[in-house]
């Protein structure tokens, strides 16, 4: 990628993530209605400098399948929907019970700042509060209830991104294998990237064969963040990172780069991206956006 | 109510808890789906023995609004959802970091037999998969994001369960008052029962004036209800209630009973019944299933 692209793609990227910064302040509730603690720990934890990456994707696969420059109108509150929904696992995540994190991107985590009784319901209501605003996307009922369908079923049990949370708990015990990795990757945080995609493609009114495609291209694109985070992980220190460095590694967590090594582990997220682009190549320049905003993500250095 | 009726309410009620707990194992992943423990988990606090308020109420609501015999087909369904989102609830609000609860309805909590962090992910999960079996529902799409829209907003912050339960934990540093206590109750418990009530006639497909019946119906049967259960805690004993008794009491929980006394309680749960009625008057002997089964309802002893 050119010099002059990768500043384009900041840019885009900066915007998406301003419009949905916005937008998620909008839809949530305000800091001074009542209960207040609630509130304030759900609009903490929304607003602790995430990288916005699911709104984003949603949001440019949308664009695609509209084969349009401007973003299809309201595309942002699925987007904030998303964002919601990956909050909240994160915010359930840290919690002692679970993986026990102080900090987050640099923050103290919710539990941290209000205690776990509050977290544990922010966490709740933050997925509750992103399933009416999906009840409310502007987009015709049934593609709506198709969303809500398939978001549920991404973060849910069966290979979806509660089932990869168990499955990360209970691998501790276990020396990570392959096939382990793998499942985790897949469900824990492949599933809701993929699905963000294929919402962001439905919103805008995708086909069967649109939405396999994004399905494989949501697919491969998760795949190859999730391996760049681990790889990111060891590689950097707890300064950049905003989180307790080698953390995963330290309790012999499932990672990519644990099985594999960093090296493979890079050139594993490269080739899944190449992959991720040869499912939207028909969709020609109306696929620049979506293609430019993964491999501006994939690239990141933080 | 005379004797013979009582008992074909009671049988109304009994067919109605088996089906909505043949639905709830037709719709819940089975225990032997991977990673099973999180399968167990929600199986074990779905089927610890609920009165299957919710569901009864909802499936009531919907023949009512139909005006048949029948029940409109697949509104099991929205009962089985409504019951996810209540158990859910409950897992949540037992947890050491909020109420504390080791027992419920005679059987040990989910984090006592599963840990805390698979309680905080089957509680999680049950809420997802509530919405993916609203997705599924067998009425118009336009229903169904209704449904959705309502039953979110119902367990929300805002006026809604998690805002109820996040008043409650705060309310025990204070002495309670009757604002106080009513304002618990109508968000904590009585958004979800109103809900039920109103989900269930929009499956069937109420216009607006019958949401507005249901609507006012489930505010004051669901009152009622809580006021039943707050009295219940008082006056049985633990082997008869299958929770601790009295320890609502103990802790100086915000209660109806702790604020008005056990025998106000009682004629304020018979009054808000007999106006609940009311409501529904207009629809004559079709209201007859969902006014038993309410009364019913609120004259158990346990």
């Amino acid at each position: 990628m050119m010099m002059g692209m990768q500043a384009d793609v900041k840019e885009i990227v900066q915007s998406g993530v301003e419009l949905i910064d916005a937008t998620l302040d909008r839809l949530l509730p305000a800091e001074t209605v009542l209960p207040v603690s609630i509130h304030k720990a759900m609009r903490h934890s929304i607003f602790a400098g995430g990288k916005r990456l699911r709104p984003v994707l949603a949001m440019e696969a949308a664009r695609m399948v509209a084969r349009s420059s401007e973003m299809p109108r309201g595309v942002e509150e699925l987007g904030a929907a998303l964002e919601m929904l990956h909050t909240y696992s994160l915010i359930h995540d840290d919690l002692p019970a679970l993986d026990n994190d102080d900090l987050r991107r640099g923050k103290p985590t919710c539990h941290v700042v209000f205690g776990e009784a509050i977290a544990i319901l922010a966490g709740d209501a933050l997925q509750t509060q992103a399933y009416e605003v999906l009840a409310r996307l502007r987009c015709p009922a049934t593609a709506t209830v198709e969303i809500v369908r398939l978001i549920a079923q991404a973060t849910g049990t069966v290979e979806g991104m509660i089932g990869g949370q168990v499955m990360d708990i209970e691998s501790e015990k276990a020396q990570p294998t392959a096939e382990l990795v793998d499942a985790i990757h897949r469900a824990k945080t492949g599933a809701l990237i993929r699905v963000s995609v294929v919402a962001g493609g439905i919103y805008a009114g995708a086909d069967a064969e649109d939405a396999r495609r994004l399905t494989e291209f949501g697919r491969k694109a998760g795949l190859a963040f999730q391996i760049v985070d681990d790889v990111l992980d060891v590689t950097q220190n707890s300064e950049q990172l905003g989180k307790t460095a080698g953390k995963d590694v330290a309790s012999v967590k499932a990672t990519w780069p644990a099985v594999f090594g960093i090296e493979q582990s890079r050139r594993d997220a490269a080739k899944l991206i190449d992959e991720a682009f040869a499912e939207i190549a028909c969709y020609g320049s109306a696929a620049g956006g979506l293609k430019a905003v993964a491999a501006y993500l994939v690239e990141r250095t933080h």
